[in-house]
């Protein structure tokens, strides 16, 4: 690593700073990492990390500890100076570790009999995706379909939010007639989350192939997508009118692994 | 409403930028609160705006909709320039409003039968602390109990990730014994979430007058909080090791809501 980078007028650094916008990442065929803990879950699924700059003064201690994997899963690394790295950072306390990697192949999830997978109408807050992409992670759903030009899953922003399980779970943008068909060819059951549905999720059967459809809080889901099997709405007992649509999806992918728990496992 | 302040030097502007510091904001015994849907539930509920400043250029429809409703109660309206009102917005994309009001008294909790209330320990990310009062508001929870000096439950940027439901749930700021003084004179059965507890919580029971205990995703609760009579988890299948605050929150304080349905009601 002879390298340190310290003039803000590097064309390095113009370059990473142009690949915050979505075109230039997609002209690229590239996406942006940062932080340590994401780098290392993108490292463990897989993405191979083509550039990593590093900022020392500022790694945080978790950067620290992680380093040595970060450092070993990458192909070039580059020094930067605290100036520089800050020029690049989308955070507002960086942790000292960016990196630039190959889009991910895109990945369907695995259909099996029990397969829960989430679809995500028009979301475009990249903070919603992302949590959402950690929560499916968590309650071990076998993928997100992100349906038409909502928020890049791969964008800097839904990389963070999600911190780093976009990496782990399969995460697939199809169009939506192409994510009608793939549904429909396997057999799973659509389940719209929407306020003006009748049931609510906890009085709903969620077992066997269930495809839960989320649209944005203000648009809520087109018609095609609310001729849904079955529609199930959160009650709202208060004076808000909607909750977040990533705690919705939380509320929903959870109430489907409670009925699937084995009683006592 | 004669006056429009066009001038960034002007006095009132510099006073605005100042009452975004919580020092500031407790010297005077006021709180920011922006945007139109946030103004028109803090009235709703009582909060008396002192003073309105509005930028008819950057009104968003929801605003338009609004401004009568929020302007009839508001006790002095004062038009700003757009460069004004962008010099003391919060916000990447203001919606026009923003207000000055009086200091919400705190309110406790109604300790009723079936009381469900939130204790927030040291959590202090704006976002996670004003999620989770949206959630409480949306499931009809009781109230929250903030300890200590965590995020300011009237900051700013609580008030805009709860939508306003900080006004409309009881919610106070106590210390550690008070509120552990609280909650055992009335009865409370405390309930810790925490990842290293043994029973899930879908399989605890949440009935009757509960408090939910969380801490912050990094240090979690202190032993004191932890010796709660249960503690509950909530299962984790992915590569991440734990759920954001707020999304926990939600499944817990939904699975209790759960519980205390009326089958068909």
């Amino acid at each position: 690593m002879a390298e340190v980078v310290t003039s803000l007028q590097n064309p390095q650094l113009k370059r990473l700073v142009r690949l915050r916008t979505r075109r230039e990442r997609e002209a690229e065929g590239v996406i942006l990492i940062e932080g340590a803990r994401e780098l290392a879950r993108a490292g463990r699924a897989g993405v191979e990390v083509l550039e990593l700059y590093l900022c020392p003064e500022l790694l945080s201690p978790e950067a620290v500890a992680l380093l040595p994997e970060v450092e070993g899963q990458a192909r070039r690394v580059t020094e930067l100076a605290r100036a520089a790295f800050e020029k690049v950072s989308g955070r507002e306390n960086p942790d000292g570790l960016l990196g630039v990697a190959g889009t991910p192949t895109p990945r369907l999830p695995d259909p099996g009999d029990d397969a829960l997978i989430v679809v995500l109408h028009g979301l475009e807050k990249p903070g919603n995706v992302g949590a959402i992409l950690r929560t499916a992670d968590a309650v071990g759903a076998s993928g997100v379909l992100v349906l038409g030009r909502g928020a890049d899953p791969y964008g800097p922003n839904v990389v963070r939010a999600s911190q780093g399980s976009v990496f782990s779970v399969p995460t697939a943008v199809l169009d939506e007639d192409e994510a009608l068909a793939w549904l429909a060819d396997h057999g799973f059951t659509t389940v719209a989350c929407t306020p003006d549905a009748d049931a609510e999720y906890w009085d709903t059967p969620l077992t066997g192939r269930v495809a839960l459809l989320l649209g944005t809080e203000h648009a809520g889901l087109p018609p095609e997508w609310r001729r849904s099997e079955r529609a199930v709405r959160i009650p709202m007992h208060g004076a808000a009118d909607s909750l977040n649509v990533a705690t919705a999806a939380a509320l929903v992918l959870y109430e489907a692994r409670r009925q699937r728990r084995q009683p006592g496992g």
